[in-house]
């Protein structure tokens, strides 16, 4: 849902937001999440699915920027190479990265018989941050059954916060998570959409910035830190982009994430990743020459914009849903809305 | 000399600004302009030495970043391969960038008789963004001499505003221009500085943000505008970076740049260069096995920081320094004082 | 004509021939040559023109490979941005880039009075090797008339061998220069043709390899030489390939520059640059959303395999057609005939 | 060992071959293989580790080349933006990177308390080929205990061919596998040695070529294929070279590649990875500014060419070293030692 509409921490938006300002205001978009969170443990998995489809003999075309690539997220260097994504997408964190992709490959196995046999093999896409700083990220506990239960609970409507993927993760000296949002673009006179959903771990205490006024969180941090944690911004659109105009909207990501306070630190993983379900390539076809769509670059301004709007409503909803959480080594952070209440908005 | 010390267009600085406040501010840079600016002719050339001795046989350890490449600039290509700068780095209007190169060639052929006979040729930088709002740039008024007296104009102290090849640019709706701004960090005990310059042409009007605020440009103009034009971006330092360290540094510019109101449109062609005098790199060599210095990347978030309140402040320092100008075809753009005056800063 | 079909030199062609085995077997191509060629002056321009129209207002699609970017080509940086290419596409000497970029400049804005007023700035495509062991590069003798022969010269036919850009150009320790074949390739039960032309200036003496074969070319020079030197290489094409796909193909031309000999040496700039005359771009539309064609990537070797094909027959065809030349300081070098001849073929 | 010294298949070796003729003849490096070969599994883990000691906390300096992206390893990104490696490097099937990457996470955070707690997180480089013409790979035969094995068989003496990563590779229609080889270079009067280690299952049947000579594999097939697969090249060295120039070592790889016959086919992930040992950069360090060493470009061909040596030598060592194999769904491919004594060396 974004920011609430009634919501003081009022941001800049020249496009309207989507109906339910979230990512999966582009039709067929769905999300999921599963949860850990109990004791040491606070983690998660998060899935996007491009739409309802075979992703694999269906996929949709793609863009990835790799902002800081201090990051290990897989399945980017094959989207890079051929412009698509052929598999769900997941958060999840760091350590987990490989559990997480051996479950998503078992998934897409189960789905496609033919992969491995009479076709090639499957990309998956695992993207993380490390949450190291609640959870017991060295206990490694998302196993297979968590991804399964992510993308199984994939749905157009979803929470935001400290949940799936999002569960233990940090933002500038606050509590940070899952938060997503929606704006809308009129295109040769049809209405399109361009979502964005962001995993949120990165930035220092103190740098905190919500339309153009800082916060500074080290108020309520017992002692001060550096740029670090990651960020994961997905975006969605139905505006048919080509591959490399996807790149350039995924670029423009690091547009809002330095309207909220990110230096992109030198330990931050910032990776974009931007698709589109109106260009789709088959995984067969029959004919060798495919018509696609793509966008006039002199006017693509209002996607960029749009697309800078959705991200960083997403960054300041992750933090504003999210709830102060004490975790792991007792360490404590505070949610947006406590801290607010507790500090003022001065 | 940026901002002056009692403006009031507060920017936050979390480091501690250099003596004049200017990329010279480095110790060997020089920087010099020459401007034409009479009738419809508003357009120049500013010229960024990089230390005074033979830069084509004591090159500059040097990084670049295409944040948006639609521009042409010339010298990119080797830059990014070798990871040095062995020229003066010149900054013209989009349509002399052929002249420029040629101008510069030649006064590199002067000073090195070597080249192109019994050594390889040399790698010209210059760098644009189109003036064609306010300058006649058909015309192609930029001649040979108008580099070689930018060149031996170089000096510490210079000149920010509508000079050089920022006589006639525009940025966000205003007059744009030349801008410079430094910061210095303290690094195993000693002071370093890191200094930026920019040549501001970029934004759309009514988008103008300093210090987190946002100011409404359109209310000066005849015209709503896209975010055309392009920005420049010049980071010099003496501390020792190597050039993939260079290259981050450089791609932080895109975070100063956003801060003040770009959504890196279409065409805007954003270019950030950083260099470091720290380390040299020969161009004749006995030893095959050369002694360099780099920084500890966990520690590098100091220098990404500085050079991100360098350049933002660079911009905004040169809307300030630009005054008011009529341009080509009665095109006229406020500067950012008047515009101040005129509209309060609300 | 590439080589002659009688020629000894067997390349292995699994793809056919098109009909003038030239890059202007793509229909609408065009290339012309304007050549200097007296005394120590031995230099000139190449010039191709994607397709007969106004190639501003109607770009096309295009994608760049900088194998080793040791080279001062102009224009890359937006033609990667933008995946297009909207002038002709010269070759010309190194010290004369600025010169030539100069000359096509002023063409363009003769053609397209909207430029700079109405309209942006144009994107000029210079590329170059040093000529400097053969020609007097020091006296920067291309003039702004010897590009405009260069683009007016432009035809269906033209010569291979030491003409236009490729005048004074050395390869592997031989004459290089300008050579140029194509291959056709059967699409959707549709023929298609791509064609490549290359300014050979590559390469190690004693490194060359035709059709597997080394042959020591070390024995007709007086002394031996580093892998110096660089290569452009231009693939045009009919075939509906979008910018990441003739990405990809550019980045084969490696492959067939491999095959001949080089190990793309610290100075060798090596660029490739493809287009399709199959997807243009509009400079003005009123629709936002343009429709295109691009290939099934899963098919997608044939056209790599035809591309590394004509390439390779290009680098040969380019020793193949040049004669033997003494330069300037009395340098010497045979062409591949007169030193086949010489010294036979083992 | 590379190729035997007597063997027939003369490859043209400018640079003398270490001791070994393996990648191990770089000082420190060590290799190790567990193989799974029986029934319908034959697929297995190799484990490169750069030196003996703590990979984290004494990471090597390293650049990454990917020449065709269609691959699923991890790490690169990472290894890319801060120019390190800081694990061994794993080599095995593509569907099992995922089973990979989380043993050697484990195995990493064993030796390392810090990770995760007091520190970041660690970043895998897995590698990867698929094996499924000859391997059951939908069946995920890699588990964590394979990954400890290779890991803790690492020595300075190895087997090439049908072991480790390489057991059911296949390559230009010959059974591929693993294959390494070395060369030595004089530097400033001292001995330094690059060293390669392949993963070899690219090309097409019918294109192998050894030493510029095509040998027909087609005989031996029942049916034709595509240029499927990929191939995984790793290079280390002692010569101090930097980042930078790591990458442009990767780089040249495909200059071997593409002697051996590939074309860099669609479906071919071809990555190369170079380290080297004589820049060490520490994980923890109390100085900001590092002292590191770099080589002179203008004299690094001697590095590419040995580079290009040792990894096309590494590649027919693979083949030279491969047994005819039969494997699931009755897949046979020959080796090349039976290829030549079956089918003669014309």
């Amino acid at each position: 849902m974004g920011l609430p509409k009634n919501c003081s921490l009022n941001l800049y938006s020249k496009w309207p937001r989507g109906e339910r300002n979230l990512i999966t205001d582009v039709p067929g978009v769905t999300v999921g999440h599963d949860t850990i969170d109990e004791g040491d443990i606070h983690t998660g998995v998060t899935a996007i699915l491009p739409h309802p489809g075979n992703l694999f003999r269906d996929k949709v075309m793609a863009g990835v920027s790799v902002i800081n690539g201090f990051g290990k997220s897989t399945g980017l260097v094959q989207a890079e190479e051929l412009g698509t994504i052929e598999t769900p997408i997941l958060l999840t964190n760091t350590l987990s990265v490989g559990t997480a992709s051996e479950a998503l490959t078992r998934y897409m196995l189960e789905q496609n018989e033919d992969i491995g046999v009479t076709t090639g093999t499957v990309n998956c896409v695992v993207t993380e941050c490390n949450d190291g700083r609640l959870n017991d990220i060295r206990g490694m506990h998302i196993k297979e059954e968590h991804v399964r239960r992510a993308l199984s609970n994939a749905a157009a409507d979803f929470d935001e916060g400290a949940v799936g993927g999002g569960t233990g993760m940090v933002c500038l000296g606050l509590k940070g998570g899952i938060g997503s949002s929606s704006r809308t673009v009129k295109v040769d006179g049809k209405d399109y959409t361009i979502g964005a959903l962001v995993m949120s771990n990165f930035g220092a205490a103190g740098n905190l910035v919500i339309g153009g006024k800082h916060y500074d969180t080290r108020k309520c941090m017992e002692e001060c830190q550096k740029d670090k944690g990651s960020i994961i911004m997905i975006l969605a659109t139905d505006i048919p982009l080509n591959e490399r105009q996807l790149k350039r909207v995924a670029r423009r990501s690091m547009i809002a994430l330095a309207r909220t306070g990110s230096y992109s630190g030198n330990g931050s993983g910032d990776i974009a990743i931007a698709f589109t379900t109106a260009n789709r390539l088959p995984h067969y076809s029959d004919c060798l020459i495919l018509d696609m769509k793509m966008f006039y670059d002199e006017e693509i301004d209002i996607v960029f914009e749009a697309a800078v709007e959705a991200v960083e409503e997403s960054i300041i909803s992750s933090l504003y849903h999210a709830k102060t959480m004490t975790g792991i080594r007792g360490n404590k952070y505070m949610g947006l809305r406590e801290f607010l209440e507790k500090y003022g908005e001065n």
